[in-house]
């Protein structure tokens, strides 16, 4: 089931920059406690969907096909609100995340992922 | 003035996917308020940068140079931590801000973007 494919606003469409596959960054973050979930891509009717359903829709750059978060899984996005960045060429999303955002069943596709990154004391931060 | 080029650990180096320009993803946030301030992008010398010297450092697109956050603008971004994620393809950099994150002096990259989004009541969220 999905839902009858939306337009833009062509006012908007017409500030999107997108890569060469047509696509968008979206960089997904909980409106709760302001973790980044995630980030998946969307095309134009994945954002129509989104701005318009309540719900998350991404395009799947391996499967080729839309993807409304939680449809397989369980694991829905709500949207919170969505905001399109200087460039025009990514969104951050902000969502109430129900269950799991990671398909790997960790709250986020970063957990785990720390690559121990030099860190600067105070007063060696000379610029 | 930029540091010489470190070499990633090559454990590392085989984890990333890279895109087809050979950049990873890097999605910036805020240390202490955790505010999204930005997207921008690194290949895997521009990731050693950042791993190695408590500071971030990108590729830019548009410029085709590397370009550590801060050199120009005094906006420097100190490192604080930097995070895979599941996928290889994206990178989760939290930072400590220095001044404003957008080019255009707006604190983040998101601010004034807003999209309008339809946000269901929880009454409505039935999936």
């Amino acid at each position: 089931m999905t839902t009858p494919a939306p337009r833009l606003d062509p006012a908007l469409a017409a500030r999107l920059k997108h890569d060469d596959a047509g696509l968008l960054t979206a960089v997904v973050q909980d409106a709760t406690d302001h973790r980044v979930l995630m980030v998946g891509w969307m095309d134009d009717e994945a954002l129509a969907r989104t701005l318009s359903s309540g719900r998350v829709t991404y395009w799947s750059r391996s499967r080729s096909e839309y993807w409304r978060k939680g449809d397989t899984s369980g694991h829905v996005q709500w949207v919170r609100s969505v905001a399109l960045d200087c460039d025009g060429d990514t969104l951050l999303v902000s969502v109430d995340q129900v269950g799991a955002a990671c398909h790997r069943g960790t709250d986020t596709c970063f957990d785990g992922g720390d690559l121990g990154a030099v860190v600067l004391p105070p007063t060696e931060r000379t610029a």
